[in-house]
């Protein structure tokens, strides 16, 4: 079985931490110039491990083995979140190219652009399956300084250059490899986190209307308070959604908004972003329905309320036949120290999925910490990981 | 008794309107051009009435008359809430203007700067009867855009000059008029609120502290979400307050803000700001205690709690003898169609209150709506109120 070089492994990952480096993480938001300077650095290992690479139309960093035979894909992505930790999409990376440089011919890899969302929605990854159109490239632009998505390619010297697709029957099945960004794995004193799927996120809008009115001067008893219904409902949400959630489904109010948001002004507006997660549909479909239930109730109250869908993905099974692969590299290496979890974030591997054969494989995070620049893993983690990401590259290449 | 000039009240307030004209209200913040223009053209209304009328140190428009004798202080505020009603401060305005006009000698009038507290509190009334120091005038910014209040001073020609007091002996009342900005006169088919208190206002910013963290992977159990443990907390509120308060009180929720405000990001910080109002201070006491009761229980939860006070005003109590003289005058204009009430807003008259007798008057407001383009009285009540008022000026000049 190939072995993996582990000083090289942690050399590159310590290397890839220096474009955009912010305190003990990084700052690299997707075609910001460290960005750039990474993507094309990642390049150029990828040539020196003989694949042949290049940098797409969209972003993505392709690297394509020359010859025929079984090939299998691997990657995640390279830029980060804002002020973010080193590891996150960066480790899948290395994993991804460590494995090409270990076991030789058949492993590609791809760092697919934009997967923390600064321009869009996965945007690498759905290019690379087909799932992007021209016109949505048109209209996107960064969403902290409205950069056009257009003008941050050019910059990046990729207008009119070509997009890459995943060429159908190619692959044998794709690996991406993660930090955890939970603690379900650290709090077990556990190695590697085996996905079963990767949840669905249905994500909403939620706005009242009422009457905007003075604070001083307007009775109780007339007011049409649009914040005091928003919090209300946000109130029955949190006495109903236990009782009907499954036992790891989420749900997260990201903001709230009151309009004009002054003291003395009685709210007329108000919006709140309410989403939830879960691998299963069924459970998926009855927190939808309570919750559009809870939102008319409110309405027949003394504000309007309406409920918008901002976003309902679906939950992506990741392949069983690829988890038993990865089960049992994890079982020799990590004996007793693995599990099967689902993914309560979002990842590439969830567009990959709809094309070929996917797997994810999670390494512990520290502290459960992820999003924050003091995300971190262990060396002896990181070391461990790769050996069995590559333990099951292998075994999917050669089998 | 003097008899005021329909005409001419309603021509100078409809051209008061056309500073910062914002469809059928004014947008006029302190200090804006318009704000300016505004009180250049008021100082030249009371000139022209026979005023010595300046602008001073703070942007205060005063106009004294210039012989002895007994005087009556009059005023309100020029400018506006953003986006606000064309009466809100200029109605109080333009009634002490004819009533100087009408009655004569003796009836001064003063515009009392930012009582919309676009750059502070109350810092116009406040200059005039001592109660603001240089310090906080070095400090004060404009809330929305940050300008030193030094700066706009400056612009609009102000810096250096110097700040008028208010003369201890001098005047023998003040005469505030103002739209009711409820709907209590509205609704009751009656025509002047003669004011008996000016509620304190006692704001509140509560902060909730918890950790900061991926919506996707943070289990439920594990979350410390301070934007649910405000939710929570102002859903206690909404239970208790009810229980407790007196038949005026209000309380408000006017801003909510999660931080960092993201929808897949679980909030580590959460802020609110509250207020509850009342004239009573037994209720005020009341809801204080019941409001550090809660934040305390809820505080014991996953999130640090902290309660900062913004303010804690005193009710104002109007002079009992100017409610009396407005009464009388309201009765003989309006029989049977005035009450005394309370004043849910705050009004330059409170810190009047504190240098000498104090009365307030209001008129309907159309539908009580007030801190909206839409406020409007009729043309009917706007003169009927300004009889009412120059009547109760002179009765308290003359008596």
């Amino acid at each position: 079985m190939a072995q993996i070089d582990s000083d090289r492994v942690l050399a590159d990952l310590r290397h890839l931490a220096t474009f955009g480096a912010y305190k003990t993480g990084v700052h690299r938001p997707t075609f910001s110039e460290e960005d750039i300077a990474a993507r094309r650095w990642f390049r150029g290992r990828l040539a020196e491990a003989g694949l042949e690479a290049e940098i797409d139309g969209i972003g993505n960093v392709y690297g394509r083995t020359p010859g025929g035979g079984p090939k299998v894909l691997t990657g995640s992505h390279l830029e980060s979140q804002n002020h973010a930790g080193w590891l996150d999409g960066a480790l899948g990376m290395v994993y991804g190219l460590e494995a090409a440089r270990a076991i030789g011919g058949g492993v590609e890899v791809a760092a697919f652009c934009d997967e923390e969302g600064h321009f869009g929605s996965f945007i690498g990854s759905r290019s690379f399956t087909g799932l992007l159109e021209e016109e949505e490239i048109d209209r996107l632009a960064n969403r902290y300084d409205a950069t056009p998505l257009r003008d941050a390619l050019a910059r990046a010297g990729l207008a009119g250059v070509e997009r890459r697709r995943v060429e159908p029957g190619r692959h044998r099945a794709f690996f991406e490899a993660h930090i955890e960004q939970g603690d379900t794995l650290e709090s077990g004193e556990l190695k590697i986190g085996v996905v079963s799927a990767i949840v669905a996120i249905w994500q909403y809008r939620i706005v009242a209307l009422g009457e905007q009115n003075h604070a001083g001067t307007t009775s109780m008893a007339r007011r049409r308070d649009a914040g005091l219904a928003i919090t209300r409902l946000l109130g029955e949400i949190d006495r109903r959604f236990p009782g009907l959630a499954g036992p790891r489904t989420v749900w997260t109010t990201g903001r709230i908004t009151l309009e004009p948001g002054a003291p003395s002004i009685i709210p007329g507006r108000a919006e709140c972003l309410f989403q939830f997660r879960d691998a299963d549909p069924a459970v998926l479909d009855r927190l939808d329905g309570e919750l559009r239930r809870l939102v008319a109730e409110a309405g027949r109250g003394r504000c309007e309320m309406t409920l918008d869908v901002m976003g309902q993905s679906r939950p992506a099974k990741m392949d069983e036949r690829l988890q038993e692969v990865l089960a049992t590299a994890a079982e020799r290496r990590a004996p007793g120290r693995w599990l099967v979890m689902p993914s309560g974030a979002g990842h590439d591997a969830q567009y990959l999925a709809r094309v070929m054969p996917a797997a994810m494989m999670f390494v512990p995070s520290i502290g459960g910490i992820s999003h924050h620049w003091t995300e971190n893993t262990s060396d002896e983690d990181i070391v461990l990981g790769a050996q069995v990401y590559c333990d099951a590259v292998e075994a999917v290449l050669k089998g």
